[in-house]
């Protein structure tokens, strides 16, 4: 009989992922999910868009694109990026994506082999991990203040591992840490990166989803050796069943970066690009932007006051944005029984080991999502979760 | 400064892919693309498909899908490949992928490591030769028949590279020798792969444009053993855009097989999933097969038999379907040097050593397509061919 590949071979299933496939039952209150508002979906302007490009020019849109991306959607964000968050030169590759996962796998593959060791905050998000996994790499965790990776533990990390490739970092309300990296940081990761070969995969999802605090420069911004691989998305902004995001990419590494888009998919489905393209066109993203801002606010506030006031026990850094709260128990509260006390409570919630570079280590955390969940949902979450805490 | 992985430095540029940008220029009669015929494409049932789900339920067709792909789409794709192909049992899973590509990529990961063999007919198509070399894997060519791959060398192949995962063949109108394995050698392969711990990658983009003769049953059809990987995609029949394909995976291998669905990409779009699922339930698909059937038999014989008329000295088998034909030319003439000279003319056509393992070895063929150009266009270049050809 066939086996499967080595790289594949050692990702066990997790207990973890047990857990998930429970908390998408029906019934529960989901504060388990990462999903973007759909109340902050442009749902009317998405189906004017594809009603006009497919009346248009229905034949551009069906026929094969190009592994780039769209060029005036390439153009668009380049210009965007430039103007908003001062991402991007002449000496960078905008390349369009099938959602930003995407990017951190291709990243992978041109940067790494088997073998080799990726540096990354611990926690970090889950489907990163996965993907650096699949193929083959070691992961070395980080760990996190509140003010992002630790970076005398980024130093220490970095001697220890001469195997390792790049660094992952998720720059804003970080999954699920929900911590900023500091710009004084940023600065210090940038330099560790340089005098040790080391590209940095910088992840920045949530940026546009800041509700408090100021904007801190992404590291692309300083970015004068080219090398750093910036990733953005249009699915927090606009919607993640679209798929479509971007990379910001080196121009030494961009040919090699098309490639892997190409071996991977050909090129991201043209409708959907020209979608999100037009919506630049014909409506003011940026406004847009501030409107759904408002939607996260109100529910990152709620329910960090609903924790306060049901589980004063729980310890968090209440975040700046994004979607997640990071939530420490305390110290007499075992976490996976909490967890699971929690589902027969119809609450569902991530424990913390799923971010965890080791998920079979002892972890008193567990994640949060404020986005997905209605207000009453949050509420009377939040308050089960208070009951079953006052129960230990 | 840093380095780029192993498996990508040896992915150096080729001077086929320089031929390959001057043949996208405008203004070139285009036999180098590998496009389905864009008059076959159903844009009017796309636009009022698209417009009913986007008024009807723009949320679910905006928000995160699930890696294995939009449940209704799975189940449909499952009972039309059952009746139409026998393709599937209930010890298969259906997964929907990004375009047929995605299917090799996600293969290949999860079967082989880098270093190890896959077994491809010499020649075959660019982009899977690409996918497997861009994983690290060593490529081992058997050459192909008039009926498919020719099963002594397979034989010997498999002997030479025990560190062979699996075979890839694409059975019907193979890209780019335009040939069907035929009804015992699939058997003969079934057989070899089962003695030999291989899995069969069975990639039939092409299977619902044939124009002539009969059907062969697929490889699938007859996999007791669970061991063969079937690929299907809507690229031809529907639109290549749209990027939306399937893999028939055994069981065993299904779970593997998701969550590398889940690190390339998370899943594919929603709103283009649920395009084609409502297409099958609004339309006959079938029926719609055999129209555009029309198209492509007509486009064929079109460039067959001009190709009979102006090019009488260049050998070719007539393909029963698909998009491409595999044009043999004269001994006198050096195809590199008969590409260029066609350029210059403004006709593109693909040189024949871009679908070899060894891309630089000697090489007489060329690729030619016949569903991208006008009936106009076919006739003009293929005249221009011979004149080009007369002057050798």
């Amino acid at each position: 009989m066939y086996k499967l590949s080595d790289k594949f071979t050692s990702m066990k299933p997790s207990a973890v992922r047990e857990i998930l496939k429970v908390t998408s039952q029906p019934g529960m209150i989901a504060f388990a999910g990462g999903s973007p508002a759909v109340e902050a979906f442009p749902t009317e302007e998405v189906k004017a868009l594809a009603n006009e490009i497919l009346s248009e020019n229905p034949v551009s849109a069906l026929v094969y694109g190009v592994s780039e991306g769209y060029d005036p959607l390439r153009k668009t964000v380049k210009e965007w990026l430039k103007e908003r968050e001062n991402v991007g030169t002449d000496d960078d590759s905008v390349i369009i994506t099938a959602g930003g996962t995407q990017v951190m796998d291709i990243a992978t593959r041109i940067l790494a082999d088997k073998g080799d060791t990726v540096i990354c905050e611990e926690p970090s998000f889950i489907g990163s991990l996965n993907c650096f996994r699949s193929h083959g790499l070691k992961l070395a965790g980080v760990p996190i203040d509140s003010d992002g990776m630790n970076i005398k533990a980024l130093e220490r990390v970095i001697k220890e591992n001469p195997n390792a490739k790049f660094i992952y970092t998720i720059t804003n309300f970080q999954n699920p840490g929900g911590t900023t990296l500091s710009l004084e940081k940023r600065k210090a990761m940038y330099e560790l990166a340089k005098a040790n070969n080391l590209v940095i995969l910088e992840d920045n999802p949530y940026g546009n989803l800041r509700v408090a605090g100021e904007e801190v420069p992404a590291i692309k911004s300083f970015d004068t050796e080219g090398i750093v691989v910036y990733a953005g998305t249009f699915s927090k902004i606009l919607a993640p069943g679209i798929r479509v995001a971007y990379a910001v990419v080196p121009k030494a590494m961009a040919a090699a970066f098309t490639i892997g888009k190409q071996v991977s998919d050909v090129h991201t489905g043209v409708l959907n690009q020209m979608i999100v393209s037009r919506w630049f066109d014909e409506y003011d993203v940026n406004a847009h932007i501030e409107e759904i801002r408002k939607i996260y606010r109100r529910k990152l506030n709620l329910m960090c006051d609903c924790l306060d006031k049901y589980c004063p026990s729980i310890e968090y850094v209440r975040p700046e944005g994004g979607l997640f709260i990071w939530a420490k128990l305390p110290e007499n509260v075992d976490m996976l029984d909490y967890v699971n006390r929690l589902i027969e409570k119809k609450v569902a919630v991530v424990p913390g080991t799923a971010f965890m570079m080791d998920d079979t280590a002892p972890c008193s955390y567990i994640r949060l999502n404020f986005s997905t969940p209605s207000d009453e949902n949050i509420k009377e979450g939040v308050k089960i979760m208070g009951e079953v805490l006052n129960n230990y």
